[in-house]
């Protein structure tokens, strides 16, 4: 088959990513910190520059320098609305914008702790884990639209027992034996989608989103990863009325049993391999039935 | 804004992730090498798993199994007739699969030269690029339809002249002095919908797609990243009658001209310091206008 | 200069490197979880299989499983003791060793805590720093010798005030400004020697060590990365005098004052740009007089 | 055992470390392009600084300044010459400095091709193999002595017949069956240091030990992977006398035989598994018996 249709741009957009920008607040002589990636995504009006014509386009250089400004004023402190302020400014300031997102990855930092109190001014980095937004603003005065997603990702968690996978359907490809007693593992990536933008207490919901999925992870006994990430989704959901949607990917990082039996050495669910690769993939997204529209919300 | 509707599973997806496949042909004493990285997902009637029922659920491990099976049987020579077989297997075998997607990375192999001549069974690693595939079946029998992507990540191209930056729009934030001469480099990630799936060289193809992007890279005087983007687009869509859309996302991998200037040193254009981050990040899509729907053919 | 002589084996060293072990031990319901990556490399009288002759050589594969079977017996519950056996194992059983060295990550797993309480079989991954080991044994019956090493890697650490950089040496190519406030920040590899390897509770001195490192460089005033250093190591050999040596690495992070006086903005240390590359690198050994040899023991 | 004598500094040294240095040479249309990852480490009179006082303490940020000056003047041609340049400017300019060692990665950039001819000021990267080189200075005046160790890492190898693993050792926990066909690759880490530092014609030198490198790998019928790596080391250091020493580190890359027998498929080394961890780990070193001691030429 072949084409023979005239050639168009059909999309595109651009910004300036992974700003690192670390911001410290020293009003006190208790500081404290906000370590962030951020990342900036103009669309608009920036066909031109795909023919040679940069009169529209804001360098990226610029929107670096507008993510360091912004994060002393109107200032950095919780990423969601650093990330509103942000697209905001670039959407209401730079005439052929019309759309900004804004994405960060925020790393946490835990205060040492000396002689049983807390440092005022050191800190230790805490991971793997990190800290997500996505904020998307769209359109100006009366238009104005704006979605934020909160996240986070490489959460790795691991239980010994409480996990099974059996009753799988199989084909002439099928060796695998059921189990009633697994080790399941996994680095999670998950992100939700707030319903609005306003009166919400962004890092109490994440520390709470967050309790929620390794709750559930721990209590909930599990017939497969699928039913796993369905009830971690699902009591983060509940728990969170301003919450619309909510999207969960999760490797199964597999620990294989090691078989010892061929040195006479038993092994009950005590000795396990850990593989690399391949591993399972799987994906799930939840939805309130009233959740308005995600319109550009998940758009990278 | 809260919401209380009832919360309910909107999509989902699994597979296995990152299957790990070397292909020799020894049919004679010259032996031929495939290395690829193959991820399947599966989409289809695999709801009842979220709620503890694997009974319509294909293990992630006999995906595996029928990865590396299908390396022999059909064989893997290009990885997109591969892709089709495998997708198409899931989707016509498996019943509860509605379409099956499979996502290929392979890496190149150069044959050592021994004496001026190619040595029979031994090769050195080439890269950093990394040809890519991703492969989307869906239905069967008259509602059979396929998609074929194809693609190039990590391909790194530098030109020390014949790129400017200059009459750009400024704002209070804009500080970047503009350019006639500066480097360009960037790290490609290119991706092109086939309009069909059958009577394509798929090696030809990727072969030329690759030799038309490096070579307008070189040759298009830059304007800006944008501009040198379309244009590498549009001759790969040109040569190739074969491709519907095209999409590429290039970083602008900054080079910047180090103040020797300070030591009495002058420099022009000689000695630059190649920063990691922050990187502008560049996208565009191109588009023949008779091409046919891209259906799911975009979705990971 | 061109040389004459034969061409000689000086040196060699084999075994299996990264082995992902991890240990649950589940004899009561209360689990617990150690997550090592173990590497053995084998020294002695292997030289012929330089000449391909196997006859002496035991397999990396059975390297593999003897570092499974010893996670079971005699177990793995301080990497130091499992590499000690595992070593000696080797040394004692396998007739051409002549010396063992065992390398381990540990990865750190916190329980999980539900309604207040340490879930009983459910962990979170705790990163980025790693606990480390590298065990030598050499010799059997009177020659038999063993050296212990602990460390921590990737233990990543940042004050925002109570750093100094200045009164530094000036060449013609020094253009930075001294500072008295500056940001710290470090990624630590640190590796200490014990003067013995029994009767050490080496967990508790692993957390003992690790508390001081981080307590000494919040509290001490930096005037370079250097007297920091030198002060962290002091702090954890004083502590522990079961130490005979502490090595210390580690990288000047830099986080650069972003100018915004450009933009009208005034950033009193308030925010910065962490840079990738390059760093600073600063190494410093302390020793007491009285520590034993450490023969091997830092040999890879 | 507990000590309790004086702790004292006992080793240090210091440096800038990754400085990415781009040199673009356009004396005429044909530019030149070298790109280094380059790190300075120092030694000498620095024990002050780890108590507190900079004045001998040439900044890191100079060795930086002082990297990329040298780049430009006396330049960056080859980074065995650069790096002599660069390590004897520290020792003899800079007084408490008593040896500087040069560590420099470089990446490869091959010229695209346009219409059969190489273009003039574009190239794609190379790779994953990276060029090394460490160069040491020490000692000014008579007692200059200067050390070249030149090298490739990463380069990935691969051979589908042609080598064997059988007849070796077996013990109580060896289960691995003898082989008289395998696929050998392995990703090498070679280091070889030159008798002299004067009259070599680097870039030739490189180019011909990486050809005997691969050489050998390709035509030795391989009993092991260390004698394959003999082989190698004992070819280049024969090809060139101006070698005195040869280090090599070689992983062995596990391919495993897929098991299709259980499906009725028939595998005679047709379709491996790649695996990622654990993996064999090798290391030889050869010496001519005429070497010139190596001094400090391995120190990192």
């Amino acid at each position: 088959m072949e084409l023979t249709g005239p050639i168009t741009l059909t999309d595109h957009r651009y910004g300036k990513a992974e700003n690192r920008v670390v911001r410290i607040r020293r009003e006190t002589a208790r500081h404290e910190i906000r370590d962030v990636n951020v990342s900036t995504v103009l669309r608009g009006d920036f066909a031109d520059a795909y023919a040679g014509d940069q009169r529209k386009v804001l360098p990226t250089d610029t929107q670096k320098q507008t993510a360091f400004a912004y994060a002393k004023q109107p200032g950095l402190q919780t990423i969601e609305d650093y990330g509103l302020a942000l697209a905001g400014h670039f959407v209401d300031d730079i005439e052929p914008v019309s759309s900004a997102r804004i994405e960060i990855d925020e790393y946490a930092w835990q205060r040492v702790t000396v002689d049983g109190r807390e440092h005022e001014h050191t800190w230790v980095r805490q991971g793997p884990e990190v800290r997500t937004a996505a904020i998307t603003v769209a359109g100006t005065g009366a238009d104005r639209q704006a979605w934020v997603i909160g996240g986070v990702k490489d959460l790795t968690i691991l239980k010994s027992t409480g996990s099974e996978f059996a009753d799988f359907l199989s084909d002439e490809f099928t060796v695998l034996a059921p189990t009633h007693d697994r080790m399941l593992a996994t680095t999670l990536v998950v992100a939700w989608r707030f319903a609005g933008t306003t009166g919400i207490a962004w890092d109490d919901v994440y520390a709470g989103i967050r309790a929620r999925l390794v709750e559930t992870f721990a209590t909930h006994h599990s017939k497969a990863l699928q039913q796993t990430l369905f009830e971690m989704g699902k009591a983060a959901l509940q728990a969170y009325p301003v919450l619309a949607e909510i999207r969960l990917a999760a490797p199964n990082k597999h620990h294989f049993d090691y078989d010892l039996a061929r040195f006479g050495i038993e092994n009950n669910g005590e000795v396990y391999y850990a593989a690399d690769r391949p591993y399972g993939l799987i994906h799930a997204t939840l939805q309130r039935a009233d959740a308005p529209e995600a319109g550009p919300a998940w758009l990278p």
